[in-house]
């Protein structure tokens, strides 16, 4: 693909391709940018396939993935795309971790720091606590989820599903559903999708949208057949557990009924359009099995390009401090 | 010994030695197969009673240890084996694991095998989830103990054990003792032991003995003392807690008096028997800690080859991935 | 700096450095192998620096964290240490543990020992665990904190951040101040410092200062601002949560009037006196914010110093197994 055509680390445009010291969120990052990330993903979506999958290039640097609340996939693909590339990978749990005996989280973004890490992976329940971390350390970090803020390598790699499956983001009319008011990874990917050019509409029962979301440069809709004609890709959101119960939708089935991703409902978007899910699947609820385990679906490549992404991601953060030519 | 006196890795009877893409059980293994394994794992014996235990071969491979259901023994076993191979070794605990939010087990299948994982360590508290997980996934599974069901490499350390200790599994006498109703160690055992022609006792009160064990090829008692009687090998069960308050013993004291492997009962095995427990002991209850402790006892030396076996069941079913001469 | 002018490992006075096999606590260790430890950890300070921080000493070695006890900086800081070393690191968790079946500490310590770590590095409840552990088990074993008994590395820290801030330890007055009765770190410290001829005060309320507590050759103070004068070092304890609501001390407000180190009363000390504290800190309770923040505190180079320390100590003690001239 003409997107690779470049020698990934070298600079372009005339200076550091990459100029962020941290990933916080995509807000921020110009199309360029992110259009690097995902070059730099390819490289390493190519090398998993082997059983020989990256290399020692993070070698003798200390990766921690802080998780204050709780991950499965998400630490495990970050986990597993440090070790790939050879770094000393360190979890720390939030159940074992100091905050639970009243230490403040500076303190806490300072001990890590202190301990010199060279890259720190922050997962938290608060909107805005990475990028308070990030104010406070020598290290770049990257955000893996805070709050209802940011999610950035999800929308990464959402980002390059798409781009390797449709040949392209620009142009792609993408349809987000499912709980936007408290959704980060829709936010991220609201905000990458939108910066490489896609066209972006997005559908929630009313109770569960944004006010003023047009202002992100997205189209909003309550009606999901509306949303779903012409669609290129149809994006669902994870219903939390939490909501179900709650006042915001009336049940489980009444949700599946009007935002469900059914076959018939599949079949008002483009033929062949690609059905995506952040995971876990609530099957029955916001997405039919069928569905998810259907031809169209990229449901498990997404995971494949989350490794990737992550891969790229960890090794860009660190050219810096690595002295890799060009970035120091 | 007569046992390692070919080329580990060496095809043999005109095919591949070990032609199983995964380890989901002892059922449908063939003698010389289960032979194979334990000479493999000779090497790892020798290997780990040095610094220098491992060597690099399964650098670069991603081995994933998802544990449905809690362990600290068989989960730290399976991590230093690995990691002595040089794998790339990454936990799921289940506490922290997508499958709380109601993800189904063949969703977190398919995400583990997307990441790209080589070879997937599962242990569950469900009978035949291991193998519903193998039939999903690209790369080999090995069963770390599913529900009542298998957990081979259990059965693997004991027969080596057995042969090293003894000479040889054939023509031993082994009394296995203890709940076999809901023992996945000692269906495992049973399996493994009767291939490799030893002669096999059960023992255990009849409300923990299965219906028709005699079809296993094993002669059940319910009385200790003569099962005893003759005996090479002494294995004991590991009594489960929950059983402890349950219907289907008296109680523990009472217990100890019938099924407790106390000095005196010893004295009725063969001088020098060998006894044996998978660990974690209850030390008063099933045995007695002058037994557990005594100089017959081979319960350190299996754990021992415990890591051993398993360092051995990952070498030989990565090695068609890794294209090792005669298995690619 | 003149204290590590002769190379690290080389045998000094004769004979070993370092005679000791465990590291289970500062009693029993002789000022001049105090020192030795600090020499070799200055080393680590320096590479931590960098982005190769250590080297593959360890390479091979299975250095087993066994925490029954919940941690998180200090079993981070281990890990860190050993993963940078080269080590093969594995975690055992207490929640997962076997202990919560009902197995005894010498059977999980024999089980540890048995899969063949090199170096065991352990936590506990009880005062005296590890002490019972090392006996038991043919490897080195560290103590990283045990009950009210000893926290060794967190001593050994705390004397090379004086030492490197103060240019030496002998002649510094320090003061060590809070829950004098329930803490290793205090008991640890007040070993260390003394062996290496600092002049140490101790300042608790009299609920929560031990009994003969000069025999440890420190002068007790229940007058905060008195045992303040002429201070070089103000070392803080951690009040910890369940003192607070116990009848030992008043209340959190009552504790910081008397015994909080505020901006006020530090000016009691010398001028450019140390602030430590062990962390993690309740702001506001033994510690202000503004001290814990301010130009005096070395509390982040502590946990910084304990990386290092850690790094000296688990190569100091495994080098008699790894045959290092001179040691083996």
């Amino acid at each position: 693909m003409s997107h690779s055509d470049h020698r990934p680390g070298t600079l372009i445009h005339g200076g550091a391709v990459f100029p962020h010291r941290h990933l916080t969120g995509i807000e921020g990052l110009q199309p360029h940018e992110i259009t690097f990330l995902l070059d730099e993903a390819e490289q390493w979506v190519e090398a998993n396939r082997s059983h020989a999958k990256g290399d020692g290039r993070l070698a003798g640097l200390t990766q921690i993935n802080a998780f204050f609340e709780n991950s499965t996939r998400t630490l495990l693909s970050f986990e597993i795309a440090g070790k790939r590339l050879g770094a000393d990978v360190v979890n720390m749990h939030a159940a074992q971790s100091s905050v639970k005996k009243g230490e403040t989280l500076i303190d806490t973004a300072q001990t890590l720091n202190a301990m010199r890490a060279d890259v720190l992976v922050i997962r938290h329940m608060s909107s805005g606590a990475v990028k308070l971390i990030a104010d406070k350390v020598d290290c770049p970090v990257l955000n893996a989820g805070d709050g209802r803020h940011e999610h950035p390598t999800q929308a990464l790699l959402d980002a390059l599903t798409i781009r390797r499956r449709r040949g392209a983001v620009a142009g792609q009319r993408v349809v987000i559903c499912g709980d936007l008011l408290h959704s980060r990874v829709a936010r991220s990917n609201i905000l990458a999708l939108t910066a490489l050019a896609a066209e972006v509409r997005v559908c929630a029962p009313s109770t569960l949208m944004p006010p003023a979301i047009e202002r992100m440069f997205v189209t909003p809709y309550t009606d999901f057949d509306a949303a779903l004609e012409g669609a290129d890709v149809v994006m669902m959101l994870r219903l939390q557990n939490e909501r179900m119960e709650g006042a915001l939708i009336p049940s489980p089935r009444e949700y599946r009924l009007r935002y469900g991703l059914t076959p018939e409902r599949l079949a008002r978007a483009k033929p062949g359009a690609l059905v995506m899910h952040p995971g876990p699947m609530n099957r029955g609820v916001e997405i039919d099995s069928s569905v998810a385990d259907g031809i169209q679906s990229a449901i498990t490549e997404q995971v494949a390009m989350g490794v990737a992404v992550r891969m790229a991601c960890l090794d860009v953060l660190t050219r810096r401090a690595r002295g890799v030519e060009g970035w120091a």
